[in-house]
């Protein structure tokens, strides 16, 4: 017998070569019909592969992201194995899951693939997935490997199999199609129940120009028809509301060639909405007693090799400047910088937590094959705060950070949202995470336990934790049901250290602070090209560019408009005149277009009333106002941000 | 004959051979008492000197830049004699005039010099100068010179002259001693009435550390005892208002090795600053009708080379950071990426004047011997904007951006204060000057009428305009009387050009747009710099870091002044509580200490009136206040910035 600790930390006893399908089955017929692979001691499995020892196993389902990549890696074959029936002598290379579904590049000997072809494969395809074809695990010797590939003629597979050792070495078959592949997969094919190609393009083989163009086919799956078709409709939604479109339409944000790739220009338009999320930001970080600072976007190499972001995160940044000898680089992360401000006056208990706050911007050098308007970018502001802080305080300051993303959350709408819990793999203590066996336990079991009191939905993983602490990923959706990663939370046993940071205690000695490094509002990049597409562009009334457009019916009612642009201003509204000579029913078009927020419609009446017709936006008529009220009634609605 | 015009633009003749001397006395014997020299075509001369053909003439005196400086240069000589007639066989390199004073190294073979000798040699000037001897200026043969010098076995004055070409070597003379020197200088040593020898240091021959040490007497002189007291009492006054040592004593800004030099990390105390300014400068501008942009600290070399700063203005840049060929810099100004805002979208003369605004953070390189705390750094954050407007608007807009200095000026106490306008010279129009005379002659008009209309105070310069437009400096006085460089205003017709900036006028036609580039508060460093020293660190209730500390006199008042402190948290007053076990004297003490405007005394009486005491920081107790009256009283305080 073995011994199979469940997540929740029950211990069950199995016959040695059991697998996931039949614990799962142990424990329920319903949950085994769920699931997809298992993640056995931090390493995803097939459900059907026999577990000999003891083990740490969570089942994975479609609904976890182990889950789905496996359903989608077992679509590309099964989309490999359509491939190959009707077009026999076809030669593959890899075939990978990935964001939203999978792809596979192919040799297809010079034919082109249509859109007809598309259809034709999904038809094969879905005749295929319907025959519940076992996906079946085999470990082969590497000669025999060869050999295989040798008879089919597929020099792509053999040189992959050039790079792997004997012993390691598996194949997957299904139906009568079989590939060499490390797996995991799924059961079998009939668990597919719905698939859509998506795309073909071309991919040199191994991202080198020099060499033949292969043919890459995406897709993607579900394991019903229902959940295809809201994916799709959501694809159709997301494109309307491509932040890149939006973007430019509303005047948010412009790039240029020789500013750079990947460097926001924000326009006037976009600027206001980052001083608004600041004003957000800076209100709610002062309210939970954070301080302000300021600091520099560069500093000398020196600075980098203390916080040890050199060379480990090297990649990631620009290349230095180099002057007499110095290096300098532009910063990707303001932690170094605040914990020389912590470290710049003597510290004590009594001034802990102490909370430093900077929208600071910081310089990532993304590959620019990854850059995508806002989402990718190369400069990021970021909603930034370090808390230092003693062990006993840690629950309190991680809770209320907690509690200020579900505040934000709150606020912009966010109703489904995730914490990826990052946990580190204590057989790794020493090697991938800082050697404190029992911070670690301390403070991922705090972290838990906030989240848990907190109703906080979570996910824990293994082995994803940072060098210096558990980890935080939030993962966000939008109202149309996409998944974006807004921010990470993380806790920093190391930093502190490094920088011998310390505090007077209350006997006199000295502690090392515990760092928490946070971004509820992630970067105004990332986090204003989410909201784009979270509200259509159709902004809530707050953080609309333009808050209110006054539409006089003629020329004659223009002078009474501007009186009443006069009290808008003088009450901080973002407001503007359509004086054009155009007919009332076109500026209303337009002005419906332009998303913003309120139109006051203003003629004869309203002139000699004083008062303004409103129109909202999505709303239409909502009646006639005194301007006074109309003000009174706007900046509270503008206050409360709701 | 020769005709000489006057700054007024008056026209006069005079013989050939004429000086600027005997043009003062024409004018008036008052005037001619206080000219020290003359700006003869656009160059400082004697006024003894003869003018052989027409010329524009601007006499200088002490209140002249170029009158002082002429001045301190001749007290340098006056020096020099002392110095060969106490120490001879002395040896001279050389003496110029400094921003306060003037300095002259020496080779005194190995002599050390002491404060007696300083004394000693302050009495030789002041006797020598009361001798009114003569500058007389002399052309020299080159031969003739390096005789003078060889016999005199003066080799540092031998190594200037292997540079000088013969036909270009002058001598001046006063009293007994003669220098190899371009000049100008003074009448005569009679009007140096007041002197001090202020500081002795060490300096390399050339500033190599591998020459000969030589010997620095620095020194400053003033027409009046009256002026040198004034000017020893504001040095005195200077080092108590060090914006160095109030700077760190605020908490306001620090340094830091690892992040390199001229690199300043705002502290809290110093952020709360910054964000003051920044609200203020927003909400002005706001009110001025301009808009807000964000953009990014770097961009490819190819943009400052359509902007001409590279390679123009390399030296002052940080070197370029290199990948795959391409350069990016950090931008030293925020210009260029303005321009690519305004090219991002199509512009019609509707759209104009279009008024970008950025508290921009640029990069200077200043050199190492150059930084100097927050005055000389090499981080700015730069209250910038450009204003993209068509001729016929150049001059409105010109004069709005001039009252919004003279706003902010009103604001900050600043008395005095001088606008300095650059003009260009027309004989260098097309070398020096974009070739634009009528564009030239029309803007510097313009600008002009507006400093006259607003009866702004202003001095000419010719020949120190930018490249493409006239130009502005603002000088201001600190409330000690130091004078501070605080911002340039710039015209531009060149940039608009470069980058093909155009929009279109009323008549369908393309015109590129005029620019003005304004700064009315510089930069946050230097501004809050010359605050700390204008306010000696006292800064008025609405930009002092701690607005209200509140005192309770035991600890049984602690609870009521937490409900005091919530009180003014609510109206967005900063505060904070002394909770000390101290007496109340020694509370009282600490706080006039930390400068906080107010201070809020509570005991028995007050907690049972639900009233404070109410002390302010310079004027002591000022009577006992109800809560809420005191909370509204200071809001308004806030609000006014007064």
């Amino acid at each position: 017998m073995i011994k199979i600790t469940l997540p929740d930390g029950a211990v069950r006893e199995y016959p040695e070569g059991t697998n996931s399908m039949e614990i799962a089955k142990s424990i329920s017929e319903g949950l085994a019909r769920k699931v997809i692979a298992a993640n056995v001691n931090g390493e995803i499995w097939d459900a059907t592969r026999p577990i000999r020892n003891d083990a740490s196993v969570n089942l994975l389902t479609w609904n976890d992201a182990g889950g789905k990549s496996t359903f989608w890696h077992s679509t590309a074959h099964l989309m490999a194995e359509a491939v190959e029936s009707i077009f026999p002598g076809v030669k593959f290379w890899v075939g990978p899951a990935i964001e939203n579904g999978f792809y596979y590049d192919m040799d297809l000997g010079g034919r082109q693939i249509s859109e007809e072809d598309l259809r034709n494969l999904e038809a094969k395809m879905t005749e295929l997935a319907a025959r519940q074809n076992k996906y079946i695990r085999k470990e082969v010797p590497k000669a025999e490997a060869i050999h295989f590939f040798q008879e089919k003629g597929d020099e792509y597979k053999l040189d992959l199999l050039q790079n792997l050792k004997d012993g390691e070495i598996t194949f997957y078959t299904q139906g009568g199609f079989t590939d060499l592949c490390r797996g995991p997969h799924i059961p079998d094919t009939g668990i597919i129940k719905a698939l859509k190609l998506t795309n073909i393009a071309g991919a040199y083989w191994k991202g080198n120009e020099k060499n033949k163009q292969l043919t890459r086919i995406y897709g993607v799956s579900f394991p019903s028809k229902k959940e295809l078709d809201e994916y799709l409709l959501m694809l159709e939604e997301a494109k309307k509301r491509d932040h890149r479109k939006l973007g430019k339409e509303m005047g948010i944000y412009t790039m240029d060639d020789e500013v750079g790739q990947g460097l926001i220009l924000w326009m006037p338009n976009g600027t206001i909405i980052i001083e608004e999320l600041e004003k957000l930001a800076k209100e709610t970080e002062q309210a939970a007693g954070y301080q302000r600072v300021v600091t520099p976007h560069i500093a000398k190499e020196s600075l980098y090799l203390t916080s040890g972001h050199l060379p480990y995160y090297q990649e990631s940044m620009y290349p230095p400047m180099e002057l007499d000898g110095t290096k300098y680089y532009l910063k990707a992360m303001n932690c170094p910088h605040h914990h020389k401000i912590f470290a710049a006056e003597p510290r004590s208990y009594k001034d802990l937590p102490l909370r430093l706050a900077e929208y600071g911007t910081c310089y990532r050098f993304e590959q620019s094959g990854e850059l995508f308007g806002l989402m990718r970018v190369r400069c990021l502001h970021m909603n930034d705060a370090h808390i230092y802080c003693s062990k006993e305080d840690f629950a309190k300051e991680f809770r209320a950070v907690n509690e200020m993303y579900l505040k934000y959350f709150r606020i912009f709408g966010i109703d489904k949202y995730v914490m990826r819990l990052s946990l580190h793999d204590p057989s790794k203590l020493g090697v991938k995470y800082v050697n404190e066996p029992e911070l670690w336990l301390e403070t991922e079991a705090m972290v838990r336990k906030v989240l848990k009191d907190t109703n906080t939905p979570f996910v824990e993983v293994l082995d994803e934790a940072a060098f210096y602490g558990p980890k935080i990923d939030v993962q966000i959706w939008s109202a149309i049901g996409r998944e974006f990663t807004l921010a990470t939370n993380q806790v920093d046993f190391a930093q502190g250290r490094r920088f011998k940071l310390e505090f007077t205690n209350s006997e006199n000695g000295h502690d090392t602070p515990l760092i928490i490094h946070r971004a509820p509002l992630g970067t105004h990049e990332r986090f204003i090209g989410f909201l784009l597409e979270h509200y259509a562009g159709k902004f809530p009334l707050w953080l609309a560019p333009l808050q209110v457009k006054l539409l006089p019916i003629s020329d004659k009612y223009v002078g009474y408009a501007q009186s009443v642009l006069e009290s808008l201003k003088n009450a901080d509204i973002r407001a503007s005149i359509d004086d054009r000579s155009e007919k009332i029913g076109r500026k209303i078009r337009d002005t419906e277009l332009a998303r913003v927020p309120f139109m006051l419609i203003i003629g004869e009446k309203e002139m000699n009333d004083h008062q303004v017709s409103v129109r909202r936006q999505g709303k239409g008529d909502i009646g006639v106002q005194d301007v006074e009220t109309f003000v009174r009634d706007i900046k509270s609605e503008i206050k409360l941000r709701s």
